[in-house]
């Protein structure tokens, strides 16, 4: 008999993004005459800009020439862009990688959902909260969350961020064997230091943890102080794998393309405690379960990272940040406190008078027609809070913003 | 400390075709004025067809434009899609689907691959000798498997597919929970009756099993009587999971589209024998670790189900069931023996005078600059076999199977 994966029983609801979809569905079909503004799951809304596009118009010509077409490849992408990538996200900071530490994936909402199945199911992993639900969910589903109780898993570490501790998870008193962490963070808009972030790199090391770095944000990093990738920490090459995506660097949430950062340093460990090379079981992982990424959309990545792909990008991202510094000004004017939004895209904001951050959700797509994500949908530790992204063109975000200012608090 | 996941150290060897892939550069390598011609991993080598190539164009076209770019979307493909493919592929076969049990996804190597997931460790999993190498290894990765012995891992049954029964692998005396088929075959070639596919029907139904169809190469079926689709059988909407792919219908191998169908009927089992929905659970699945195939490729993709991309892409197919036949008979001459290569782009030869399979490979590469595929890299029972693919220019065809004919036997 066909019997089900029981992790699967254990998982919450629907995912978060699904829920928010649905509620938004409702409402609009209730009014339709309602102008809806999404801010909510942080979708870009600018197109491609001239120079990818470009390449990958040139990726689908080659695509139609018997001398030019391309089939199946190396499952890790295509060495035109992995060395572009390597020179200019890597090297140009002072970080050393070799090209087969990079491996180009689909995104990297699949690369930290899959990269969990290289540990054994007994591991125990620490998450902060709020966060992103994907991280956790792939865990519940491969067996290592225990059950749900009162919002929590019972076998899962939870590093709260609050503002008491400015939304900068501490670290943890007992032993974790895997950490999951996202600067510029996703939802609070935090950043870290290098200074914080080596604290997290001397646990790992000092504990043979294994560090999971969520950096699909680093390219609203506006402040040179700050840390873009975790291998400019001393001695993080041995101890952490960094996630990469184009989806909010690039505007590829609809054209899909990540890249995920393993280097060869990182060892892992069997039951009789002999190493492992983590590059090479990543890389067995993926020739086994992955077949690349399309061609055409690695060509026209390959864009991204020429002097003048990266100035039309950066044209971009600066727009989405002017955004959300005025949804953050919007707030500020009527009374409502607010992290992040400067160095990042999203805006985690505090709900007034005691809301809960569903009760939030639907007052404001009632009165204000603006679709935020309730805080609690990332964790405990997000009730009371709400996230709005700053993606958006400007009209809308300054409409939202006029009837935020205008919300019946 | 960071543990592995003990199940990848009970992989054998590298992932097949990487394995040639090797062989094939260390053989380049050492003689780099040798023209070698590929019949290995069936790569397709024909360009996109000029709708597809226009339909792309039009998917990077809108991509270029704030009103028409396209961010996240639905993770399980767009309607355009689906609706096409559910109206080609199936209606028109007499097959009634709803569009959700039609979901779009990168591959049907990643969905064979990703598809174990939902089920539990300890299923007894059923799968053909030869098979193709991802359906055990992913298994293997999941922890069904048990040790390997003698060529086979002891956890798993075998259903042999040699010349006595003509390849057609026989119904199991044990109890199964999980059936892997594939036709076309892959690595044989063979195809399958209606008839013989109803006792799989049955069996699953009678004993509550799952039949996962791989039919990723239902494109290359010219007879009538064949079934495209496993739903063409009755009953088969309670006990079965399809898996397509644009691969080798309209040579995507680089371009990456496929499509899995999981019809609401299917029922899988918790221990408590409550029974929950397949369709629902690869949908919390895919919409928690897949965030959806490029817009561009699926606007692409379309075009493969038009009337006129439908008649560019069989010249395709039929330009390579030709090579085939090139191929098989250019083998008949040399009296070696083969089946495949009707209805199937794969040939499965019997390798003559008692040669392994690797050994075979190593003539056929050293003496005629040939590249197959051993068949023992399929299973046990695909030593003293080797499989040719019918893709390629007619040119490089003709040359090999001119090579081959001078073969010292």
């Amino acid at each position: 008999m066909i019997r089900i994966n029981n992790n699967y029983l254990l998982l919450q609801g629907s995912y978060l993004f699904a829920e928010i979809a649905k509620r938004f569905n409702e409402y609009t079909q209730k009014n339709p005459s309602k102008k809806v503004i999404k801010l909510g799951i942080g979708d870009v809304t600018e197109p491609l800009t001239p120079a990818i596009i470009k390449g990958l118009e040139q990726g689908v010509k080659d695509m139609s020439n018997i001398d030019s077409f391309k089939g199946y490849k190396s499952d890790n992408g295509y060495e035109f862009l992995i060395d572009k990538i390597n020179h200019l996200d890597f090297k140009q900071r002072g970080v050393k990688l070799d090209n087969n530490e990079i491996f180009i994936t689909c995104g990297a909402k699949e690369d930290t959902a899959n990269f969990q199945e290289l540990f054994a199911e007994n591991i125990k992993i620490a998450i902060t909260d709020p966060v992103y639900p994907v991280y956790i969910d792939s865990n519940v589903m491969a067996g290592r969350s225990g059950n749900f109780n009162n919002g929590r898993y019972e076998n899962i570490v939870y590093l709260d961020c609050t503002a008491d501790n400015n939304f900068i998870p501490e670290i943890p008193k007992e032993k974790v064997d895997l950490i999951y962490l996202c600067f510029p963070n996703n939802p609070t808009g935090q950043t870290i230091t290098k200074s914080e972030l080596a604290k997290w790199v001397k646990y790992a090391r000092e504990n043979k943890a294994l560090i999971l770095f969520d950096a699909a944000y680093e390219a609203f990093i506006k402040d040179d102080n700050l840390p873009h990738s975790i291998f400019e920490i001393e001695g993080a090459k041995e101890v952490a794998v960094e996630f990469r995506s184009l989806s909010k660097t690039a505007g590829f949430t609809g054209t899909r393309l990540g890249y995920t950062i393993v280097p060869k340093e990182v060892m892992i460990y069997d039951k009789n405690d002999n190493k492992h090379s983590l590059n090479k079981l990543w890389e067995r992982r993926q020739s086994t379960k992955f077949n690349g990424v399309s061609y055409i959309i690695q060509r026209g990545a390959c864009e991204v990272f020429t002097e003048n792909g990266r100035k039309e990008i950066n044209k971009v991202i600066n727009f989405y940040l002017e955004n959300a510094k005025i949804i953050k000004d919007g707030l500020t004017k009527i009374n409502i406190k607010s992290s992040g939004g400067i160095n990042s895209p999203y805006i985690w904001l505090e709900t007034p008078n005691g809301y809960s951050s569903w009760d939030f959700f639907t007052k404001l797509l009632e009165e204000c027609q603006v679709v935020g994500t309730p805080g609690v949908g990332f964790g405990k530790c997000g009730e009371g809070h709400f996230r709005l992204s700053a993606f958006g063109d400007r009209a809308n975000i300054q409409e939202a913003v006029e009837r935020l200012s205008m919300l019946k608090l």
